[in-house]
C-alpha cells in the first residue's frame, strides 16, 4: 500500500459517508452459528455503480435481476439474503427475485430496480418468501450496520470478512469500504462469492466499471478455493458521492489512488476468502514472472493455485516442486525448461531448469509457515501475475463429503 | 461389447502371438512393494506403430525420444521403468534416455531408433544408469512376460492393470492386448499415465494412427484422478501381423472389428486407472447427452468428473445435484436449464430444469454402490459423450501430502 492510501479502523460497507446497512434474522440460514440471514444496504445519495458476475450457464435469478439493474444504471441499494441461492427453481426464481426487489424498495422508499438483490446457499431451493416478507421491515438501518450487512451474507464462512481504506485528495477524505463472503466453490471466474464495495467518493460511471473490472480481476479472479465456479457470484460497487469534489473519470487527478484504494479492498477480501476456504488451514500466493504476456502468466499462475497436487503438498509442508512444474507444464502458458527458475519462500530451488540441492529440512520449515509463497520465472518476457490458493486438508474432504445429508 | 469381440482369459500384452517381455528389479523404486521396476517388449516381427503423448509443456526425455521413434516408422520394442520419471533433469535426460534406448536395442539385436522408452515416477532426478546398464541384460523374454512388464510400470497402483480381447477374422484368430499404470495425476489430456497396447493384426500404420487417436479420446482422456496431467504419459500402440491375412485399413471389414476390440482395451485399462486412482474407493460415471456438439458434450463431462465438490459428494453418497449442475453450467457447454435433466443411478432427481421430490435414502443407497452413474440430458441436441472419475477422500489428502517427504 502507498503512502496515500491507509486502513480504516474496523472498516465496513457503511465506513463512507452516506451509507447505512442493517440485518436481521428470518431462519432461512441453518448451517451457519451466527444468526443474521437477511441484510439490507442504502445509500441516501443516489450512485453510479458497477457490477461483475458469474460466468456460470446456469445462474441464480437473484443475479440476473441484479445484473438488469445495474444496467439501469440507477442501483441504490441491496438487499442480500444467506442460506438459499434461488437457483435452479424455474421461473419462480425470477418472480422471487423481483418481488424480495420491491419489498425492499418498498421499505427503503425507492424503486424496485434501484436494487441489487444477492442471495447465496442451497441450490434448488426456493426462497422463504412468507418469512422475507415478515422480516424486511424489521431491518434497522444504521451508520454501523455494515457489520450486520457482512454477517448477513455469510454461509459456510468462520469469520466475516469486511474493510475499508481511505485517501485524501484536494482536502476531503474519500473512503472505500467492502464485504465479501467466501468460502466453498471458490474459483478464478468469480466463485459462492458475494462482495459488496462502497465508496463516498463521486466516480464517473464508465470508469466505474473499468476500475471494478481491474480491481476483480487482480483479487476475486486470481483465487481459488476448490476449482469450482457458482451460479450466484456477484461483485457490486456503488459510489455515492458524498464525499464532494469533482468525479473520479479516467485521467483526472484522483483516478491512481481510487484504483490502488480498490485494489487494497478487493485484495485484503480475495485473501480473506481463501483464508478462510472450507478445511483451509494455510494461504499459498503464487507469483509468476517472465511468461510470455499476461495472460499466459494468469494461467500459469491460476493452474498451480488450482492443483489437487500442489494444493495437497502444501497442506503436508512438502516442497515438492515437481507437482508445481507439472502444473505450470499444462497450464498453456508457453515454458521453455532450460528458462526456468522457481522459488519457495525466497528459497531457489531450480534454476535453469535444473534443480538445485536445497536443504529439505529448512524449506519444509518454511511452509510450516500460515503463508507460503511459491515464485517461478519462466525467463520468456514481461508477463506477471499472481494467484492465491489455499490447501486441501482431509477437512475438506469430510466437510463437502457431509454437506446436505 | 458386441459377440464378435471376446475376452481372453488372463489376457495381458503378450497374448497377442509374436510379443515377449519380461522385467527385472534393479532398486530405483521404493515406494511401491512390487519389485519389478524395469520391463523390457519385444515382437519378433517388424511392426506399424502409433503413440499419444503428453501435452504437457515440461516432457520428459524419454516422451520426446520415443514421439522421435515411432515417427521414424521403425519400433518393434519398449523399455519401460518406474520410480525415476527423467523429467526435468537438464541435457542429462536426454542422453540417458538415449543410451536406454540403445542398451535396449544391443541386448534384443535392434537399432535403437526401434525402441520406444517409457518413464514414470519422481520429477527431477536422474535415471540411475549403473544399475540400469547391469539390469538390462538380466531381464528374460517369455511370452508370458507381459505380466512381469504390467508390474514393472507401476508406481502408485495397488494392483497391475493388463487385459486382451480377441476377434475372429478371414479364419484368423486377431488378438489385441494392453498393459496401463496409473495412479496419481490422471487428467483427460494424459495423465502420468503409461499405456502399451499390442495386436497380432496386420495394420496400415496411417489406419492404426487413427484408430489409437479414437480409442484415446474415448477412453484414457475421458477418465479424471485428480486433474492433474503429467510430464510423462504416453500411450503406444505396436501391430506387428504375426496373425496373417490382408492388412486392416481404412474402410476394410475388419476396420470396425478392429476399433472395437481396440476401445474395448483402452476403455477396460483407463476404467481401472479411475478405479485404483490415489484414496479412491468408488468410480462415478457421467452421460451427457444431448449437447449441443459432442465436443461441448465432453467439456461437460470432464468438468463433473474434475469438479472436487461433486467428487466429495460421490465420497459421501451425497445426492448433491446442484453441484453437478454448478458444474455444468461452468463447464464451457452451452446449457438451457429450462431443458435439463438429471438421473443419477437411473432415479430422475431434476427434469425439465426443476428438482423432482425424490426419495432421499433411496438415492443415497444407490450412491452406496462401487459403480454410481450420472446422466444429464441438456435437450439441445445429439452431442454425447461419457467420462469417468473417482470419489475425492480423506486418503487421497493424506497420500498425497506425504509423497516425498
Amino acid at each position: 500500500m502507498s503512502q496515500q492510501v491507509t486502513n480504516v479502523d474496523k472498516g465496513t460497507i457503511t465506513s463512507p459517508k452516506g451509507f447505512q446497512a442493517g440485518a436481521t434474522f428470518v431462519g432461512m440460514k441453518s448451517f451457519a452459528e451466527d444468526k443474521y440471514d437477511l441484510g439490507l444496504l442504502y445509500s441516501a445519495n443516489p450512485c453510479t455503480a458497477a457490477g461483475t458476475f458469474t460466468l456460470n450457464e446456469v445462474r441464480s435469478f437473484s443475479v440476473r435481476v441484479t445484473e438488469d439493474n445495474v444496467r439501469k444504471g440507477n442501483m441504490r441499494a441491496v438487499v442480500a439474503n444467506s442460506g438459499v441461492a434461488n437457483a435452479v427453481v424455474g421461473d419462480q426464481g425470477r418472480k422471487d427475485a423481483l418481488e424480495v426487489a420491491r419489498l425492499a424498495a418498498q421499505q427503503l422508499g425507492l424503486q424496485p430496480d434501484q436494487l441489487g438483490v444477492l442471495s447465496t446457499g442451497l441450490i434448488g431451493v426456493e426462497l422463504p418468501m412468507a418469512v422475507i416478507r415478515a422480516g424486511i421491515p424489521k431491518i434497522k438501518l444504521t451508520g454501523a450496520g455494515g457489520r450486520q450487512f457482512a454477517r448477513a451474507i455469510m454461509t459456510t464462512d468462520t469469520a466475516p470478512k469486511e474493510t475499508a481504506v481511505a485517501y485524501q485528495s484536494g482536502g476531503r477524505t474519500v473512503t472505500i469500504g467492502g464485504v465479501a463472503k467466501g468460502s466453498g466453490m471458490i474459483h478464478p471466474n468469480m466463485a459462492t462469492m458475494l462482495a459488496v464495495l462502497t465508496t463516498d467518493a463521486l466516480v464517473d460511471a464508465a470508469f466505474l466499471r473499468g476500475a471494478l473490472k481491474r480491481s476483480v480481476d487482480r483479487s476475486f479472479n486470481m483465487i481459488s478455493v476448490d476449482g469450482d465456479t457458482s451460479t450466484n457470484d456477484t461483485a457490486l460497487l456503488l459510489a455515492n458521492g458524498a464525499a464532494g469534489g469533482p468525479a473520479v473519470a479516467a485521467g483526472s487527478p484522483e483516478a491512481a489512488l481510487f484504483q490502488e484504494g480498490l485494489d487494497e479492498v478487493c485484495m485484503y477480501l480475495a485473501k480473506a476468502i481463501v483464508r478462510d476456504g472450507e478445511g483451509a488451514s494455510k494461504i499459498f500466493e503464487v507469483r509468476i514472472e517472465g511468461a510470455r504476456n499476461e495472460a499466459e502468466a494468469r494461467k500459469a499462475a491460476r493452474t498451480i493455485t488450482d492443483s489437487n497436487l500442489v494444493r495437497t503438498a502444501v497442506h503436508g509442508n512438502d516442497p515438492n516442486w515437481g507437482r508445481i512444474v507439472a502444473a505450470l507444464g499444462r497450464s498453456g502458458a508457453h515454458v521453455e525448461e532450460s528458462k526456468l527458475s522457481l522459488y519457495i519462500n525466497g528459497v531457489c530451488i531450480m534454476e535453469g531448469g535444473l534443480p538445485i540441492p536445497f536443504f529439505k529440512d529448512a524449506v519444509v520449515q518454511q511452509m510450516r509457515q500460515p503463508e507460503v509463497s511459491f515464485r517461478v520465472s519462466l525467463g520468456l518476457g514481461d508477463g506477471a501475475a499472481t494467484a492465491w490458493g489455499c490447501n486441501l486438508s482431509e477437512a475438506y474432504v469430510t466437510f463437502n463429503s457431509a454437506y446436505t445429508t
